[in-house]
């Protein structure tokens, strides 16, 4: 698209101030309406070397309070940030509900930084055009507004604005390598910036070409398409989506129903046997992955009084605290809930060779916030392929994703909320909530069939720990898990 | 996507049959809110050779008032929908606003043939997805649900099928040339079902792979689907999307206040000189393009009571009358209204050599439409886009294409407007509403001025004929047609 682009032409500078003036005035007002709707605004500001992306967006957010923007500069990937996926360093930078995130470049920039100076091959860069388009899917899915400017300039004027500041001692350090690397390679960074601009091209948050030819021109054309996407977004409020196809292989997964639980039982000798046996491997197994650098995600749901808290401790015994994560997961506080729900998961994701575990997980958004009402049915029904694609990103990153379900009956459940509620120094673990959750309990469990049939993929499968005897449960899972490293190694 | 696809498990006969009732039962209470709320359904039903597109479509219509639904087969395109342009025969079956209209394959269908048996060159196929995928998004756009499906069963099914129905003397004739050609090509044809499937998947009008190995279990996927769509659609009532930036090269235009009148005028000799000439001129290349099969569409607008219809009667006065058609563009009627608004300029799209007058046109979208609110705010800010790639087909195919805005100013208009109050045979020409618009000439002229400079592409330029003197402008008129042609003909 920017092949065929043909410019936008120059208003007089009379006509331009007026327009300024007008389109300043209308960012400032909408303000107050993007924080009263709740609406998430991304303004991505990508372009040229020396087209000027920072010193727009500095003029841009001269309109807005400060309390209700950030502007974010993305820099090469740090040595930290390459240890995590690619969309990590992007996903955590998504605004709050209600305020603007500004980014000086982003994932445009380093895909086509990497592609261009051809240490990505073509496979993996598709890849990462898939990812990028499902991440802004993602967003736009949930409400998020994502304005994209790509500042366009000549080869021509790149080389002038170049010369300029080469020129004058005090801006000589504003030229980059970059910067001097495009002017040389123009047509096939061009060719490079075209393709990446049509692949993710998408109607619910298309590209919009900026000609930065000059400042004040840069700004108007900026706040004119800002302002009014931010008109567009504020009358779509509670939108529905189209749900997606599964397009991920799924494991086969039986209903909760038929899984038998008496049988699953272990004897305490062979048990105890077990645990040494199983815990020194995962040790071994912990020291290996570290140092290859693969990344684990365990991730832990299941009805309450199940035996979650134990069975992580057996599985935690085995490890070096340096390597691992718990992160028990609870209600999502103002500043997390103020975001995709995936988002505060993102921030936790694990770096390579370490383990995360998470005492329960995003799968919360289709079992409590299904049934609670905390999202609308449209928002749970698309969670499961959103959740899909977000651990097949942490796949294709390298991660081993283990999902277990810790599976008891009610009968059993009963029995150990009784326990807690008549022994003291268990009281703590039982509350209201709990007796009220039971109480819905054929309704978990329908969610609870779904979930499993269609968010068990091959590359993160679900597995059910049979815990009415929870001594059964922790050597299952550390089976599962020992094995699953193992199987990673190789 | 269909090469990744990994199925869906077939549910056991009982909870088939169970959920076949549900599904059903669903459609059936869903008729009524379509037609209330007014919501058109487009379901397309693509797919392999003998997988039962049309039972399947036979059963679903099972559940709906036959008032409420058309189906369509679509074959090869005959040898009058080969004059016309590739969307047309696609587009003008397109439902009416609450009403469902099912496709017995479609417009990938065409495409995907055209592109196996090599008739058709990359460029021309990367054109067809861009004009498919505009397509659609026009259609989502403007309100419409999009249900794409396609039918999958495996080569050895397919194999099994054919080989069932040539044994039976009564369904042999069932088995076309196409459904042994794909059999024997399996491998090419899923090469390139999967890539068309990947390249027009949108998020607005996503695809659905059926597994249709049986047919009730066909049947169920698509109805689980559809219904889920329609309740998705009907949640989004009223819905704003973003705007696209322009991508088509535009030519520069003045304002209408730039535009000089009193020094546009001709002398009577000169006019009919001119005339003459220009009209013999223009019926020599009426028969040329005829012959070359070069389709020509020419557009009015124009103040009221600026001449349009004696500037068109000079225009026709030089054609044969077997090769031209003028069409006068009142307000759409109710089955007009009831679909995209561009739906009756696309049934009245000329065949290859014909030539199309237009008196008024789809303009009346960001004019009347924008200025009495006849459509939102959002509607009329698209069609600037949606105008400029319905042209874009149009010329793409082949057209000539020519729009004219015929201008006077208000002193002139009221002087036409008094004359004809007070000469009896010319007062069927003015009405209580031609006084009424006048009174928001500078609204509309506001709205003039953005429509020529939005829409004045470089293929379909717009051409201002300056008609105080009315003789002047229909020189001018029939001077752009015959050079126009001319160089068309080249």
């Amino acid at each position: 698209m920017l092949k065929h682009w043909n410019g936008v032409e120059r208003p007089s500078d009379e006509a331009l101030a007026e327009r300024l003036r007008a389109a300043r005035e209308k960012l400032a007002n909408q303000q107050m309406q993007v924080k009263e709707m709740k609406l998430p605004v991304l303004v991505l500001v990508e372009g040229w070397g020396t087209s000027g992306k920072g010193f727009c967006i500095g003029q841009i957010i001269k309109n807005i309070d400060p309390r209700f923007f950030k502007v974010a500069t993305m820099a090469a990937p740090t040595e930290e940030e390459q240890r995590k996926p690619f969309l990590y360093r992007h996903f955590i930078q998504i605004p709050e509900a209600g305020k603007f995130q500004f980014l000086d470049s982003g994932w445009m920039d380093e895909v086509v930084k990497a592609r261009l100076h051809s240490d990505m091959s073509q496979e993996e860069y598709a890849n990462r055009i898939d990812s990028i388009k499902r991440f802004e899917r993602q967003l736009t899915d949930n409400g998020y507004l994502v304005m994209k400017f790509f500042l366009h300039i000549s080869r021509k004027e790149q080389a002038k604005r170049i010369a300029r500041l080469q020129a004058d001692k005090d801006a000589k350090w504003r030229v980059g390598k970059n910067d001097k690397w495009q002017q040389l390679h123009y047509d096939k960074c061009l060719d490079a910036f075209n393709s990446y601009l049509t692949e993710t091209n998408m109607p619910s948050a298309p590209w919009y070409i900026i000609d930065a030819k000059s400042r004040k021109w840069t700004e108007l054309q900026i706040l004119e398409t800002l302002t009014q996407g931010i008109e567009i977004a504020l009358n779509n409020h509670a939108l529905s989506v189209p749900l997606l196809q599964n397009v991920f292989p799924l494991v086969p997964m039986p209903k909760l129903s038929e899984i038998t639980l008496e049988d699953k039982t272990i004897e305490e000798d062979a048990y105890k046997m077990q645990l040494k046996l199983l815990q020194g491997r995962l040790g071994e197994l912990h020291n290996r992955l570290y140092r290859k650098k693969v990344p684990v995600i365990i991730a832990y749901e299941g009805w309450d009084a199940a035996g979650k808290g134990g069975n992580i401790k057996r599985l935690t015994g085995a490890l070096d605290p340096r390597g691992y994560e718990v992160h028990p997961i609870a209600s999502p506080e103002p500043h997390e809930k103020a975001r995709h729900y995936l988002w505060r998961f993102w921030n936790w994701i694990p770096k390579t060779g370490h383990i995360a575990i998470f005492d329960r997980t995003w799968y919360g958004r289709v079992m409590v916030e299904r049934l609670e009402g905390f999202c609308s049915e449209n928002d749970w029904m698309r969670a499961y392929n959103e959740m899909n694609e977000f651990e097949k990103e942490l796949h294709d990153w390298g991660a081993v994703i283990i999902k277990f379900w810790v599976q008891i009956d009610k009968d059993t459940q009963l029995q150990r909320f009784t326990d807690r509620q008549n022994t003291p120094e268990k009281q703590w673990k039982i509350t209201e909530e709990d007796w009220r959750n039971r109480e819905k309990w054929d309704l978990y469990e329908d969610a609870v069939n779904e979930m499993i049939q269609k968010t068990s993929t091959t590359y993160a499968p679900w597995y059910v720990l049979e815990s009415v005897d929870k001594k059964y449960a922790r050597i299952k899972a550390l089976q599962i898990v020992v094995d699953a490293l193992e199987k990673a190694l190789k």
